[in-house]
């Protein structure tokens, strides 16, 4: 298919652009933040809610909804769309990464990956084929090819081969496409090994995917490998395609990833954290801990100046102690604000690229307030 | 202080009634079910939802919000109108429920309750005037007295001596009131026996309370035993004041209770039952299970034609696969239709007495389809 992409601005100083394409449901303005929607919901928030905070594409788990409510239940629902009442884009990975952390009993051969799932033990076998039937039928707009994943610190001899592999399976993924008006993006792996990665890239690049992107990242790694690698395999992937760097992040590393020419991202890092009561604020440069004592009698907003509907009507005295109370409603305004600060944070990044002045802002954003310790 | 209370309807063949008053915060007419806000928030939704579900006043519970976030935290986020963003009118019970159902190491003199917290342990002494200075700081509209709650099976001896620790506390709550523009309802007890009703209802009712409720009932005796008691004390109960049954209940109890002249009703049912997949439909009369297997395919919504948010955007399947998945987000789609079917029954019953057909309507109501199984 076509996604009509484009790349509309270029930071003459970074890797940074700003890209445009279109999907079956819509356009996309890159950089983006993809909010994760696990099970079939972007956990205790509304496609409504999404909308509000600004999101244009959505993530959904493979694995998890293959497992359940399974493939007959989401054709006979009409796919997440439908189910979910989201009218956006929506990417779904290829269950790889799931059924590794995940399930049990795995067997990897050169056919896919059969494994006992971990809710009721069932036995599944994933293949790439199906692997894009699931994709199919959840009615993904962007489908990610399964792909063999290697512990971080596999010998060099295994990545090789799961590389090879997953090359493969990649082809295999590209033939098993039935819906002609949905993407398929191939998955470069390699680890933190450059000359890997490279390999990798020239081996699959060339390959008809309407996008790539960067798997086996932030799965251990330190953060100067992460950024290295990076900084070294995303300006090497097509200029005119989409890039995805998978799994990313925290606000730091969104912002500095887009830097070295990532487009794509998504992380569930916002919102389980906000249901911890870990919010952010200042462009996702300062950390608010809600559970925090000094809250307690504090009438204010998470931020002030903050048009999210949690900032508008809650005070974070009030958040604390729906929190602290266990009540379900802190998790649901609590992840309405994180989410709005990562898009916002997004939005700021395009048009400050749009602007031409992406330097300046990467500058200023990496000066201002310490960035906080990781909240993980 | 007055609440402007009038009757403007009469039902000719039944106790039931159609009136109107104003608190505070606006105007309440009756019959009304009140959602029940148990620690500073109906559980998972926000009061946006509320009013959109119709919803004119909801329920705070002092024993509760007294543990947490406690009374100095209450006045200094400005109560739960401020905390919660809630516009309209708040009713609070007393705390002594709570006290008898939750607490530990209770010891109950005439000055008040001494227990120990089922969170901390923190020992906090529940005293008439204690309970209203709580139902003051958290902003309540329309305060209950400290009652002496004995179990429904007591001894005679015990009830009587109950009954009269209730008057004594009750006079104490209406010297303790410093917000004039507040109500006080006073609390009638005397359990099933309904010489004991009749000789509280005399002993309080001559009291200044803006209304009155009656306590004790919906706490393990039979469904016959609390019909027979509220038909028997509803009508006794002042013309001229709201008549409020606590913690009742299911619709056919309000709807029967109705008939026998109770104007207002709180409980957790709707709420607690959609978390758990049990949903309404049918004006109350029919139940549906969520978990149930012959939905796992359907796209259709709870109910065909329901106007609530729930119903417009989401269909069963979907639904019960949130619901089995654990995600938080089916306990609030759950949690709106349920509220929408009660506070529309409750619109219905008041259009039914404003048009002079309520003995109509309630045959209808009786006659149609079987109403379900207790589904607690």
């Amino acid at each position: 298919m076509n996604l009509n992409f484009r790349v509309e601005a270029r930071c003459p100083d970074t890797e940074a652009r700003l890209t445009r394409f279109r999907t079956a449901h819509g356009e996309i303005e890159t950089p983006i933040f993809m909010p994760v929607g696990t099970v079939g919901s972007v956990k205790s928030i509304t496609a409504h809610e999404l909308e509000a905070v600004g999101a244009s594409i959505i993530l959904g788990n493979t694995y998890h909804l293959a497992v359940r409510p399974g493939i007959e239940t989401l054709r006979a629902l009409g796919g997440m769309h439908t189910m979910a009442h989201w009218r956006r884009s929506i990417l779904t990975d290829s269950g790889g990464f799931q059924v590794l952390s995940l399930a049990k009993l795995r067997k990897i051969t050169e056919q896919g990956v059969a494994f006992r799932n971990h809710v009721d033990g069932g036995l599944m076998n994933l293949t790439p084929e199906y692997s894009i039937e699931i994709q199919e039928a959840i009615g993904s707009d962007i489908m990610m090819c399964l792909d063999h994943l290697p512990p971080v610190d596999s010998p060099r001899r295994e990545m090789e081969e799961a590389m090879a592999r997953t090359t493969r399976w990649a082809k295999r993924c590209l033939v098993a496409r039935k819906a002609e008006d949905r993407a398929i993006f191939g998955i470069v792996q390699g680890g933190v090994d450059l000359e890997l990665r490279a390999r990798h890239i020239d081996e699959l690049c060339s390959e008809s995917f309407e996008g790539f992107a960067l798997g086996g990242l932030s799965v251990g790694e330190s953060m100067p490998q992460m950024y290295d690698t990076v900084e070294f395999a995303a300006p090497r992937l097509p200029a005119g395609k989409p890039r995805y760097l998978m799994g990313v992040g925290r606000p730091v590393d969104i912002i500095e990833s887009v830097a070295r020419g990532v487009d794509m991202f998504d992380c569930v890092y916002p919102t389980r954290n906000a249901r911890k009561g870990n919010v952010f604020a200042d462009l996702g440069r300062r950390n608010v801990n809600v559970r925090n004592a000094r809250y307690k009698n504090e009438r204010g907003p998470i931020e002030e100046g903050c048009p999210c509907f949690t900032c508008r009507h809650y005070g974070v005295g009030y958040l604390r102690h729906l929190l602290i109370s266990g009540e379900m409603l802190s998790g649901r305004l609590l992840t309405i604000h994180n989410l709005y600060v990562y898009l916002d944070l997004m939005r700021r990044v395009r048009l400050a690229l749009r602007q031409g002045s992406f330097a300046a802002f990467l500058r200023a954003w990496r000066g201002g307030v310490a960035i906080g310790e990781v909240i993980c």
